[in-house]
């Protein structure tokens, strides 16, 4: 028994171990430097109807949703190359099934894991595109606290409360008390929010001032979520950037794309890597009566073989996504670790 | 009418060019010298104790046996870390449910997968453990040939035929004819052929030899799938390999380890990379009487973070094998051209 015992207590010990760890780990991601770059990737929602049953959608959904937070992607965009809502009418009508609206699906399931979990059920009222999302894995990304993990930035919701003249809204970050913000905003908004570094315990309520979402990222250099983006078509992806200054390197993704190892990148402001369904880049291309060019490659400023000598036949696009960005991210660190050290 | 024929026709021909440009791939896979080293990889079956369902129970086997067909990976061992065949039979008995025998189960899986098609009713008579390896991606490797593909190897079944003094038993190499080889072999054995370069059109059979599982790769340079091995225990991964010299290159992975960023590899003979479960290698190397460290990092030569910055706080196994291969991949190919360029 005592054996058991201190055995027991052996245990305890490294679990304790353990989580100090992963609080380093999470505070490590913390680092002291905002990130000045962003990074997006695209693939079309079609992904999903290689999927056998509406658990394992969700559940794919979910894998694209891991990776992306993995490699601390900032904007997911999901975009149509089967010419779903093209203006016109003409073509067959396929009807309504559970292969139909893959896009609208894959992004709302992105959308609701992105959420931390305390602002769910404001923001996903129940759909049958949910259904089965508690079977997804969790993101537990830095966005996604505790209700007692302290953070100097917290996700919340503007709550519907009078606040007198004057005074700022009353927010709901999933703690224990409220935030009160320096603005009135309109009730049922998402906002981000600094919190003041010293609060006063006595007060009913913590303090804090609204701030732009990139925030957590430009200043604190955390990584904080990614938004969604649906575009109609692969050309959309490019124009309709939220960036005014558009994306300033693209990279598409091809098992016929040059020899990553071979290429090195330079520094960007905002990258987009590309991705293709189960027919590849072509495939949308094809069907993007925008785009009059015959060969993917020519759409990107690099056109990229993340995977040379692959062992398979084919790389599903979820796996390419993991594969693509763990290969991307040691040119990435490499771009701008060479920038600092020669400024 | 005429614009819509004219589209398909445009299909039909894209079509042929991205099944022309696969079978290019494919060959490129074929490279002409033969890869002399081997990658092994190992992981606890508790794995799979993350899925929800029998269902992603299966999914997820089929993520790990995927990874390591994409990667070429030669071995994979399923490690035992929950003491679950301890030989004392003290503890307490935990019944055997759905989560019991994981590793049994993985390896079942793995094994299955990685069998061509032609050959699995012949191996694997139906079980519990595999009523759901239709939901697993096929893995479609080099070695699952299509019944009139053209290749040098094949997998094959030797056939339960009486045959004449001096000649060679018949094997069932999922083609449309059987092969006559040079040996008598005991029915029921799975074989590696290698058929004649030229065959006679009229005869009622194929004629090959007989070769060793590792003759495609070591002369042929082609990726021919993975052998799987159950361990009892971590320790048991690196003691009880195949290869009469042992591992000469040994890779731990953790979100603990050193930045693989600042680390490059030398060139091995039997490389492995091991992978630890929900609660990393610390857990693993708990359970194992036979290790005495206390930090995993003294149980290899290497201990690599391989995904810095990660943007979740723990990223999955099954996650961490394509991202962990993906980046070693550029430093093994980078290991063997140096070596080849300096010589
Ligand atoms: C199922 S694959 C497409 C396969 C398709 N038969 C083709 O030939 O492109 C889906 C997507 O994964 C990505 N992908 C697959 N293999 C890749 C590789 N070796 N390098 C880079 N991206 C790859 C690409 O974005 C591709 O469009
Ligand atoms: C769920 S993780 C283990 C997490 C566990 N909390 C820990 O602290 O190690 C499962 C496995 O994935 C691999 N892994 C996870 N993150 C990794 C990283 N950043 N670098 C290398 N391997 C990693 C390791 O093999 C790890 O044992």
């Amino acid at each position: 028994r005592k054996r058991k015992e201190a055995k027991l207590i052996k245990q305890l010990e490294k679990q304790k171990q353990l989580e100090a760890a992963q609080r380093e780990t999470a505070e490590k991601i913390q680092v002291k430097n905002g990130r000045p770059y962003t990074v997006s990737v695209a693939l079309p929602g079609s992904v999903l109807d290689n999927a056998q049953s509406a658990e394992l959608r969700t559940y794919l959904a979910g894998q694209i949703a891991r990776a992306c937070v993995v490699f601390c992607v900032d904007e997911i965009i999901v975009f149509d190359e089967q010419g779903e809502d093209v203006k016109s009418v003409e073509g067959e009508f396929t009807g309504v099934g559970k292969k139909g609206q893959a896009c609208i699906q894959l992004a709302r399931i992105l959308q609701y894991l992105e959420c931390p979990q305390y602002l769910r059920k404001w923001f996903f009222p129940k759909h049958q595109d949910l259904q089965y999302a508690g079977l997804a894995t969790p993101l537990d990304s830095p966005h996604h606290m505790r209700i007692d993990e302290e953070s100097e930035y917290r996700e919340g919701l503007v709550l519907d409360r009078p606040s007198k003249q004057g005074k700022g809204s009353l927010v709901n970050c999933g703690m224990r008390k409220d935030v009160r913000i320096d603005k009135q905003l309109q009730s049922g908004l998402r906002v981000t929010v600094k919190l003041n570094k010293n609060q006063n315990q006595e007060s009913k309520t913590y303090h804090g001032v609204v701030v732009a979402p990139h925030v957590p990222r430009t200043e604190g250099g955390l990584y904080w979520g990614y938004s969604v983006r649906l575009a109609s078509c692969l050309s959309a992806v490019f124009t309709e950037g939220p960036y005014k200054e558009g994306y300033d390197l693209t990279i598409g993704t091809s098992e016929r794309g040059n020899d990553m190892d071979q290429s090195s990148l330079s520094p960007f402001k905002h990258l987009l890597v590309v991705f293709g369904g189960l027919q590849g880049l072509e495939a949308s291309l094809d069907v993007d009566q925008n785009l009059n060019v015959t060969d993917p490659r020519f759409l990107f400023d690099v056109y990229l073989n993340t995977c040379p000598g692959q062992g398979s036949r084919t790389i599903r696009t979820e796996e390419a996504i993991l594969i693509s960005m763990s290969g991307l991210r040691q040119k990435i660190t490499a771009a701008f670790t060479d920038v600092s050290e020669g400024s």
